[in-house]
This record gives structure tokens, sequence and C-alpha cells, in this order.
């Protein structure tokens, strides 16, 4: 009998009032839940809050005790809304200190850029016993502190950071996902769905409907860790609805 | 004096696995906090979650309670990972029931695209003692019932919902934002900023860097209730940068 397979999960405190006013669109949960795939990381919630301390350090402690991780965007930048540090380090019951190697990392940046000021300083602050993720694109490092992870909110610098922390986390098997389109209206086909999810375990089977070119069609995709499964699954389903007389486009339409 | 002015509050969920995988990119966060502002409510806080009743009817009932509004998007279609209605049904103790006038619109939107089946019937199960929100889109409406609106997961289908919306909810003053650019690193303006925005009482001040054509810069983002304010802000602002020989660009780069 196969042992229980354990199941590593993140969560992701998206942070900013640019968020919540809709001036900018988020792309750092697509991109960090992606990146978790690959870790073999579940990432289990979201949160976004606003440039709030009461609000980032309510978020962060209940959901890093929830989750294997957590990780969070946005808010440690130079300026006086870029509070995440100072709300994660209350967070935590911990002091703030310079980080003497995020000193040097930004005196070096900085150095052919107008120099180091205290504003620019202010992003060697990190809880006291924190390490630094490496930042090559911008100078200012991500931290890292007990199992959380604080990442900037320019998604290419995130994607930077990401990048240094690849292969470092424990997960389990990445989650495989396969998926097949078809031009059918998912009410069509909504009970054969939930018949093949059932027939195969440990397979969920998520059904994304669109309107195209004035018509109904859906792809649908198979997650598992067992990439065996969901290609059995997806065989499965493929060959109920060509026997329908539906046309399937393997990988989605 | 100015009696204090009531700021009426929205929250979001976000409902569907598809986010939390990666697979998708949400786009309603930042549609319905644009539309919020412009009806007086601050979108204060977004929960997204997975397909999984307990993380629904926990998200809601903390988020319903501690605002005025609470939007979910997500998981009101016709398959098996469409647990939404149900969801919310139980975190209000409340019943399923089938709406009548749901029904009919389903029975004619699919009159002419293969009639009514059960599958598609499940999209007019509503929490008992709700009320429709139109949907022109594609039939199956959206759900309004106590403080709370269940609305569509597709952008355009969630957008139309809103259009019907628009001017029914009571709210505030609209928050009033204006920007400024300027090629300057945030870092070298981070007292001004600081210092401008304790001058002007009300209004906050977001400050969005951003590196472009290998030059940086930053977008300055005030926001108010009071357009007069913003007005005076931005202007300060602009005045000292350009004493301190930046040049501004009005409207943001």
């Amino acid at each position: 009998m196969a042992e229980q397979e354990r199941v590593w999960t993140a969560a992701l405190v998206v942070i900013g009032d640019e968020i919540l006013s809709g001036r900018t669109q988020d792309k750092n949960v697509a991109q960090l839940a992606s990146w978790l795939n690959v870790q073999g990381i579940r990432l289990a919630e979201v949160r976004i809050v606003g440039d709030r301390e009461d609000a980032i350090v309510k978020a962060v402690n209940t959901l890093r005790a929830r989750n294997d991780y957590l990780f969070t965007t946005g808010g440690i930048g130079p300026t006086h809304d870029d509070i995440t540090v100072d709300a994660i380090a209350a967070a935590l019951g911990r002091g703030v200190v310079h980080h003497p190697q995020a000193l040097a990392v930004l005196e070096r940046y900085y150095e052919t850029r107008g120099g180091m000021t205290d504003a620019r300083a202010r992003m060697a602050r990190v809880p006291e016993g924190a390490d630094l993720i490496e930042n090559r694109v911008s100078g200012a490092p991500g931290i890292h502190v007990e199992n959380i992870f604080i990442m900037a909110g320019v998604p290419h610098i995130t994607a930077g950071m990401l990048d240094r922390l690849t292969g470092t986390l424990e997960g389990g098997r990445p989650v495989v996902s396969g998926t097949i389109g078809c031009w059918v209206a998912e009410s069509e086909v909504a009970d054969l769905l939930r018949a093949t999810e059932k027939a195969h375990e440990g397979v969920s089977i998520g059904s994304y409907p669109f309107f195209r070119d004035g018509r109904t069609g859906a792809n649908f995709v198979a997650r598992s860790p067992d990439e065996a499964v969901v290609g059995t699954c997806l065989a499965a389903l493929t060959a109920a609805l060509e026997a329908d007389g539906r046309v399937v486009v393997p990988g989605g339409i």
C-alpha cells in the first residue's frame, strides 16, 4: 500500500494599495503559482492587503502558521509606503536591523547611480536574523526569515529572486497537468466530467469554458502528481467525448 | 468642522483552482477595484481560495462581516467543480433552491442551443431568498443575497453583471486619483514624497518605480475623495521636483 503522500503548501500575501485600487494588474500570483508547481509545492491561498501594518501582520501570522512556506510580494522599496519589512518583523516579534551584506550590495549598486542615501539604505533593513535573496536586477535583495520569503512587487524582479530560490525549497512531487480542448458547451458534458474525475483517483479535472469566434468551447485540465494517471484520465475523457461525436483538440484550444 | 466621512468598503473572494495553479491570470481584482472606485466604495481586501467548500465558507463569513459588501467571482458554472452557490448557502445557513426566474432565463437562452439539461439547470440554483443579477452575455445570472454579490469567473461576463449593478450600491464620494511621472529613482525623492503626503491631509501618495529603455523612473499617484486636494498635492510635488531640476510628466510616464 502506498504511503500517504505529503503535500507541501505555500501561501502568498500580495501587499499594495496599487493592487486594491485597480491601478496595477497583479502578475505575481500566476508567476509564483507556476514556479511553485515545478518545486512540488501547492499554492494553497492568497490574500491581497493594502499598505497597512495591522492587515499585513494578521495575514502573515495566519498564513505562515498553516502553510509550509509563506511568500509576500510588494512594499520593500525605499519610500514611505514600503512597510513590509517592519510589518513582518512585528509579526515575528523581531527587531529590524540593517543587514551588512545588503548594505554592501546597495553601496556597490548605487556607486555609479548617484551614491548611497538614507532612503536607499532603507532597502537594507531586514527582520533580525534574516538571510538575503539575491536580486540581480535592481540591487535591493529579497529576504528570507523563518518560513517567510519577502519578494519584490515588480514582477520581473520577483522572477529573478524566484530563479535564485529554484531547487532550494523542499517539496513533494510536482503536480503535472494535461489539457484537452473541445468545441462543446461545458454544461453538455458536466456529468461526463464528474464521472471521469471520480474514476481516476487523485486527479482533479477543471473545466474552463470560453466563447471565441462566436462559438462555445471549453478546455478540460487534469491535474495530479501522478503523470501516468493524468494521461489515462485524459485518454478516457477524449474517448468518451469522441464516442459522443465531439471533436477533441489535444493540448487545448 | 467637517463631519467624519463614512468610508464604504468591499471585499472580494476569488474562487478557483485555476487561479491558484497559475493556469489562469486573474483579471477580476483589477476590474472590480476600478468599478468600485467609481461607486465610492473602497476594495479593502481580497482572498483567493480553491474550489473547496470549507475555504470558501471561512473566507466569505470573515469578509462579509467586516465589509459593507462582499463580492465573489468564479465557481458558478454547470460542472462538478462549481461549488460557490452551495458554499455560500452553507456560510449563510440557508438552503439552496432553483430560482424560478433564473430557470426561465436559462430555458429561453438554451432554447436555440440544444435545450435545457440537468447540468444547465444547476446554474439556476441560488441560496434561498436570493435575487438575480442579469447576465446578458451567457444567460446564467449572478446572484445577490444579503450583502453578497456572486459573480462569474469569466471577466467579460462579470463586466456585464457589474454594469447592471452600476449606481445601485450605496457608497461615499468616489476616490479621485492623479498621476505625475518623473525620470528619477524613487529612492532619491523618498523624503520629499513622505513630506508632501504629510502636508496634504487625507491624501495618500503611492510611488511606482519602473525601468524602461534603460532608464529609471517612477510614477507618483495621489489619491483622495477630495479632488481639489489631489490637485494641490500634485502641484506641490511637481513644483518641488522641478525646483530640484527634475523633469515632470503630467499624467504619468
